[in-house]
């Protein structure tokens, strides 16, 4: 039995930490955009062996135990007890990981989703263990919250999925222009110094975009939040500038990797990418991914 | 400006009503499918006229105000108070009103979603305000929260949205066969004596549900949960096991309408439709609806 799970990419532009001693109340407020393309997952279900094993590979490549922590708890926890066969998880990323594009919730709620359209259970079950293992083990704090919302999300109360509370804003016709440059780690930066700022400008724009809804608008928010809390400078910020003089939006950073993300019209976005060729700088572009998750049987 | 929003019908297998002085934490209890069929809702708005005028249309007639009391004042609280203008609201709707398809709740969701894209506010809030209008005017109690959700959904904590908590199922390769045979009054079901049984049936049903969360178990659930409240009886409870001859899981009767629903493989509907209509009864069919409502500019 195989069955595949796609979940989007998610690029956070702002949001505040929230944490709890229950990992269902931990999560984050904020707002971010999801693409069309993200992580597959395909789960592979073989019974009939003398032992129960469950295997895990990023892109092709096994990996240990220690390596991919997040989605082998999840695959723990949904698999069986008693369950005697192969379980094998194989996880297709089309960003790279730790650049902010959400590939560890992804990988774990599409792992998640898998197991449990095979083995029996819920799409509320499955999110919140998937959200568990992420806060549990520091991958990140919204992402599966903004994956299951889809579109361009808000979270406007913190939790995962049945404790939190997402919204969505309307849009048209945008495509994400994504310039991914290096890694952030997550971990470092909820550990220092810019948290306080963080919270402070987190809550501004959150404050600020529900009071205008608007595409444009969180545009606009989430580049005065990575400027405001000093996480976006540097050559980082030129860059960002450069981008702005091809764009009508302003470009941000992506939370939390070294990278730039911004929202441009199909004619606009000829010119950005001309722009970023000319720099040779790595960029890709994506659509909006609207709705939920999908998971099914695979037949192709 | 023309446009666009599509809601699913929903029809609801079994229930509990959950009241409250606030709407937002009145809804239901239970589990339903969403249909592919159900309700569309065109806005036309037209700026520049000396006056703000609202007009809503069932099936291209145009209905009063006290017939669509919930559109109505979905529709005066997202236009602008200051807009001067005609907005129109066409409704159009793939199954009969007053047979427990959630046509209520479907217009007033989609002229909130309408509205929302067109004078700038937000899935959440347009939510909120059409479940808030069908709870005080007593259209539904659940179908908002559920048509939301999509697919077959499981509604595991009553109130509106970002209060009540809803859970999806995993499904595969089923049709849903819709027998419309009349009204029921979902009023009068709620002002009677039958709503004790509606509470034992209905938390008995959902908790054996989340323990056997598949479609197979929903199936059986409904069909206890309508003979075991007496609202399936007499001469629906009869065809109901006409159908049953022919499909592998029980028909059941939908909650509230004087109609019957089952889901089928393809192969099976084939035998369903030809023994309906041999015994000249109206039916039809649809497929299961996944994720949310859609809205957007109508260009078509």
């Amino acid at each position: 039995m195989l069955i595949r799970a796609f979940v989007p990419a998610h690029i956070t532009a702002f949001f505040v930490p929230v944490f709890h001693n229950d990992p269902l109340k931990t999560g984050s407020l904020g707002a971010g955009i999801n693409l069309d393309k993200g992580t597959n997952v395909f789960a592979s279900i073989e019974r009939g062996t003398l032992e129960r094993h469950i295997h895990i590979a990023f892109n092709g490549e096994p990996v240990k135990r220690e390596e991919a922590i997040i989605s082998y708890s999840v695959a723990e926890e949904l698999t069986p007890k008693n369950f005697l066969g192969e379980v094998e998880i194989w996880q297709y990323f089309d960003f790279p990981n730790g650049h902010g594009f959400g590939n560890s919730a992804g990988g774990a709620l599409g792992t998640a989703l898998a197991l449990s359209f095979a083995f029996g259970g819920t799409w509320l079950k499955a999110a919140q263990i998937a959200h568990e293992a992420e806060v549990t083990h520091r991958g990140g704090l919204g992402d599966i919250m903004a994956q299951l919302a889809g579109g361009i999300e808000v979270r406007v109360k913190a939790g995962g999925p049945g404790v939190g509370v997402t919204d969505n804003l309307f849009f048209e016709d945008y495509r994400v222009l994504v310039v991914p440059l290096g890694k952030l780690s997550t971990k470092e930066i909820l550990d220092g110094d810019v948290v306080k700022a963080i919270e402070v400008e987190g809550r501004k724009a959150l404050g600020e975009l529900l009071k205008e809804p608007k595409p444009e608008k969180l545009m606009v928010l989430a580049r005065a939040f990575a400027e405001g809390t000093g996480l976006l400078g540097g050559e980082l910020l030129e860059l960002a500038r450069e981008l702005d003089r091809v764009l009508k939006l302003p470009s941000s950073m992506i939370m939390l990797g070294k990278g730039l993300f911004a929202l441009a019209r199909k004619e606009e976005l000829k010119s950005a990418m001309a722009l970023l060729a000319d720099l040779g700088v790595p960029y890709d572009a994506a659509e909006i991914h609207e709705g939920k998750p999908k998971v099914g049987r695979w037949v192709g």
